[in-house]
């Protein structure tokens, strides 16, 4: 069983639509990757309601692991972990481990140059408080620390919304715990290029290759109509085991071959 | 008061992290522009019961105009109009308008010779299989038709998760409708940058700015730590009347810039 997963998406800039929210894309991939199941990702405002309706909501899901992303900055606005705090029931309080981190960068950045001082202003202690029983995750590229927090069954994984900051953090801090979490899952999938810009002719072939291989997911894709334009059918799979994912995967395809060329359509190029 | 409004993303492949959701982004800024307030964005699978009880709890919420993006075509895991009539408890029924439609366009397609033939086959047919009393909407690019269809309060436009399709039908066919749903809001922002890369020494003046101009949204975003790396303030507003807006917005403003000039913080830019 592929481990569930949701990504929580915060800041106002992002529905204001200043900034493409590309964090969802890129954590999708990875847990993808890992063998783990996205399951709904959802953008919400700076709204400390919200924040905490929507995450409470995953966790009554059963949602194994879900991440935030944005609002562990620095000013007022910032309010995903005291958001996060209320909705739990869980005190505030300043982590120890994570004022060192914030401390440690402050110094470098003032040694650099790159800012002014290295003191702890209340605006660089507040990245430092978490919700009680939370785990600071170390940030090689920014202040603020990433948070991770088991509550039940559930694993709550905070990141910065700045896209270098939470790529640092997740792969340099989370490879293991990610591990762990996702376990022995297993991805794969198989992408066929055909000579045939019309989809509603591919359909009948689609179609009938998902009912009889349900465990396959089968999803053809259309860009725009005319000539010279290609379609592309993804075919995937996700399981415990290699093999039996392999397996699946290659039966799809043999009986969609089969029936593409039943109905005359190329086959320009599987990867 | 801004028009409340969600999206709702359905497709498998933004969550495998096949393909990044750009439409969101997009509608975002155009919803903004319009003068509506987008609260939430959320990214599903191809999964009926989920499509149809995320769309509820959106209608619950009194959200005013609800857009969804994907799953319009002619393949059989295209079924959010399928899942949206379940949800509603409205019949499916082929809708006269919306299947000329969908046959003028493969008489189109057929006479350029980008589709073999004109036929109505039954994966074409499904596109003109709409909820009762929704109303087509005429894509000038694809074959499938948007969709309008109104619940109590709510008005819902579901349009193709193509790119180029969503936004001909939203430029085209759309226009009229959306001047009426979003009437006079008005929505105007200032962008300062300032020449700190440190976000934490900014902080008290920007949270300063917000507690004392509530109307108006402040934030503040961080690229990265470094010489050179410079800030973006954003000032926001939004109202029914575009006086009211840039009154605000004026007040905030010149607040920021004394609070900045207090830190000695130098503006390097007003837009």
């Amino acid at each position: 069983m592929s481990v569930t997963t949701e990504i929580i998406a915060i800041g106002n800039e992002l529905l204001i639509g200043d900034v493409q929210d590309t964090n969802t894309h890129w954590l999708c991939q990875r847990i993808t990757g890992l063998g783990g199941i996205v399951l709904r990702a959802t953008l919400i405002r700076d709204d400390p309601q919200v924040i905490g309706e929507v995450l409470l909501q995953a966790i009554q899901r059963g949602t194994r692991v879900i991440f935030t992303t944005g609002g562990l900055g620095p000013t007022a606005d910032d309010l995903t972990l005291s958001a996060m705090a209320a909705a739990l029931g869980r005190p505030l309080e300043e982590h120890p481990e994570a004022l060192r981190m914030v401390q440690e960068t402050y110094v470098r950045l003032a040694q650099a140059g790159y800012v002014a001082h290295a003191e702890l202003t209340p605006e660089r202690r507040k990245m430092a408080i978490l919700p009680a029983g939370a785990q600071p995750l170390y940030n090689p590229v920014g202040a603020a620390p990433g948070v991770l927090l088991r509550e039940g069954g559930t694993t709550i994984i905070t990141l910065p919304g700045v896209p270098a900051e939470l790529q640092g953090i997740f792969e340099q801090s989370l490879t293991p715990i990610l591990r762990e979490l996702y376990g022995q899952g297993y991805y794969a999938e198989r992408v066929l290029v055909v000579d045939c810009g019309d989809e509603s002719s591919l359909a009948p072939a689609v179609d009938a290759v998902q009912r009889a291989h349900p465990e396959v997911y089968v999803k053809s894709r259309a860009k725009a109509y005319g000539p010279g334009v290609r379609l592309k059918i993804t075919l995937s799979a996700r399981g415990d085991a290699r093999d039996e994912v392999e397996g699946r995967l290659s039966r799809a395809l043999k009986e969609l071959q089969r029936r593409l060329e039943a109905l005359h359509i190329p086959i320009v190029q599987i990867s």
